[in-house]
């Protein structure tokens, strides 16, 4: 069974859930799924709204048509996707494999709503791991020049059709430009409870302040630092038993749970961003 | 800002959402939250839907009446009610105060969406309680005849005009009778995570397991014991360490938060049964 | 069954529990419980060991003697306690009333290792709370010059005989000075999951990050504001839904639970400062 | 820095921390970590004692042997391990590759106080997952004569000297004369909170009981299903919106964090089995 996902932020307004929801009536579909939030201080709409394609009067042209005129006269920013579309995502990473396991294995599970195509890496280290789940291997090694990099890494992209990237432990900053092209569609884990040690060595600095948890932050990546939108956060206990090394090993069992479910909610189309902060439609 | 709350649950089918929505918009009414669940193996659709007065062009008594059109033509089950309606809150509890105190705390904070009108026990341990919050306390003793106690517990109920119960810790078996006259209107605390250490003295069952957690778990009261529908759970982390009072101190953090916060759902009209089970908007 | 609790800090070195664990044997007593803890990095060892007064051949006076040899001889920090010496509480409050319920309930439990003597706060607003329970309430209002305000405090701390001081939402700073007389003996309440969101306005904050969870933390207090050793933090799950009135409500339940494990953790004697951290023996 | 990690159980009595914690000091051992629990009701002693091997007077026979006088002379039950000596693990496992993967994800990364030398199978699904991690796989199918594939089971994890065996999520239930040759050294995920949801589908059940939580469950194998001393819980939030399938995935998340984390706490020897119950030593 083939739905259809909408996804619509706007000026709130009197007559949206009306206007959307009796398009899909009108036209013979079934909603699924309608989940919406009315933000007040912002005066901001936001909507999650999944309908079956089965029976529906128009075809995918017909619908993204009829989208665009919805949008245009009810000023709406829309998503629209098909969920027979698998949208092709390209993970970035270093030296560190337990997040890259955990997204591979959920790959190879059928939990994540998209298709890997590709590993990326500025190490050959975890070519094996490529191998192993049947996966594309691009080492792209960090040369003196960032922006010749960045551009290969760019072209490996766009001829794969990639539309998502993930950051599993990719230990590099990307340039702003990098960034800012990528925007609402790279994810980062962070190995902290943010906005708590930003930057480097965070359980080096929670061992120092001496928390009594820990945690991990996937959010999607801005040019400013640990600053992005946060879309899934989780936290451990620990004590004054943990070492950094044993903060290390905690968090990691929290790092890959983190960003895989921070994945699985963009691929199913379920987080809106909403200026530094999201909508996270459960 | 007054606004009205309508909770929807029916066979599911196509329209639904645009049929009511469009009710509110035709009306002129704006929609401040709505949430939707269509379960698919039992074919049930759950909605509640929260719209705004101001401006809304039928009065209450003409929403009513619309509402009850919508119903029959659509065969729903329908519950309307309106924010400035508070609906009035009976608490029924023994000797242990800890849950009643929480609650009570809540209600002068402003937090419940109802009234607590009576506080009603089998003992007069805790009438000091009720005075301290300025609110009535009923000494009910139970008699050899349980029938006639229960007798005089429905009249002060239906005296004052009472919409719910809470059973804050209190520790007597009501008749199924009983239950039945308040099915989906009464709320119990049980002491365990339900269905683990269904009955008495769950904290020794929990005990002798060895559990590594325990929980609380607030559910609506059917005439079957622990076995009605749950509204909320909660776990804290216990060790070898806890004695059975230990975990009777923990459990007691527990159960008053689970407590409250299901008491709360409740009015705030998040709480759908569906069978043996819930659906909560939360 | 009266038991004597003390705590040992020291630079680590062989022999420590040994010693320790010898003396209490030699003696006739039984060790109830004993928990230890080697900091490898700082080699600092920290010790809670409790015994069995009954049939112990040092009476009290004699305990302390050898106690204070094996510190001397060791050069070891200790804290000798005894479980039917009650120590004297002190909360201070303003106008929010969770915390102080929350504590003075558990009190009245029998669940608090000490005995809260007096209520201090900056209003009138709690004194019926006091009253409730039956505990006297000081009113010592912000008066313009501070020094003369904690100096009246100080009085009255001292002819009651306080050893420990509760900051249950107590909206005022305290002086540089009050806090070092102070020192490890008065726990605060900050509501956020610090180091994120220090200083005012938490939650505004939190909701202006877009944070996942939030949290409460209890920790001393130190001169440095939110600074201090934390003794104990928790987090509960929030979502866009949340407006800052809403994460207000949900970090109240938060932090009295919070506080109120602290308190009970420093009664027991359960905690040792290690600088800016805590060793938390649970 | 290789170290011995002593495990004592025995009926309680005085002078035992100080018997144990002399014998280290006086050969010139220098005590890591020592935990203690005296168990009030069943006055049972639980010890674990990790000290120094550097500069200790006694080689490792001399040590046994000490141990050994120790025991008989205080009656103590003792486990002894030299951190240096990794015990040789052996995995079950069937189809289900999530909790398989995690073990091996963290054995390859150092994490674990152990050798994995075999992967034992009744299908030949997994022969990649352990080809992938350089591990011997080894098919032993499911024959009409369970006593006949069990017998060689067992003379392969005699053959390689296995230890400990883990089933991850193996699929067949083990005869009571097989499980009786493991006790205490066999450890199983379940997929439910125990004691909740007992047996087969227990995501079926959880979804027909309408919990607000799942979770999962590491434990030893006993003869009785399900039964077997509880090692190490945990939970996960869930909703009406989860039907079996999401159940199911959630649960995946759960299971293999649970059944790695009891597993490294039985290789750090710090569980001991005291009835149907156990201390775990954090």
């Amino acid at each position: 069974m083939i739905h259809a996902t909408l996804l619509v932020s706007c000026q709130d307004r009197t007559g949206l859930v009306a206007a959307l929801s009796d398009f899909v009536f009108r036209n013979g579909g079934n909603i699924i799924d309608l989940d919406q939030h009315s933000e007040a201080d912002s005066a901001t709409f936001f909507m999650r709204l999944v309908f079956d394609l089965q029976g529906f009067r128009l075809d995918r042209e017909g619908i993204k048509a009829a989208v665009g005129v919805l949008a245009q006269s009810h000023q709406l920013t829309t998503h629209l996707s098909f969920s027979d579309h698998r949208p092709k995502v390209a993970v970035f990473c270093s030296k560190m494999p337990h997040c890259l396991y955990d997204l591979l294995l959920c790959h190879s599970l059928g939990e994540l709503q998209g298709e890997i195509v590709a590993l990326v890496s500025n190490h050959e280290y975890l070519r094996g791991v490529a191998e192993h789940f049947r996966l594309p291997f691009h080492h792209v090694p960090m040369g003196p020049d960032k922006a010749a990099t960045e551009a290969t890494q760019d072209r490996l992209l766009a001829d794969l059709g990639v539309e998502m990237v993930v950051l599993a432990r990719y230990m590099q900053i990307l340039s702003p430009a990098f960034v800012e092209r990528w925007a609402g569609r790279i994810i980062n884990i962070h190995h902290s409870f943010l906005p708590a040690f930003v930057g480097a060595k965070p359980y080096h600095q929670a061992r120092e302040r001496g928390v009594k948890l820990i945690g991990a932050t996937a959010h999607y990546v801005t040019s400013e630092l640990d600053q992005g939108p946060i879309i899934e956060q989780d936290v451990t206990r620990v004590s004054h038993r943990d070492d950094v090394e044993s903060l290390v090993r905690k968090g990691r069992e929290l790092e890959r749970v983190v960003l895989t479910r921070a994945v699985k909610l963009h691929l199913e189309r379920r987080v809106l961003i909403n200026g530094s902060r999201t909508v996270v439609f459960g």
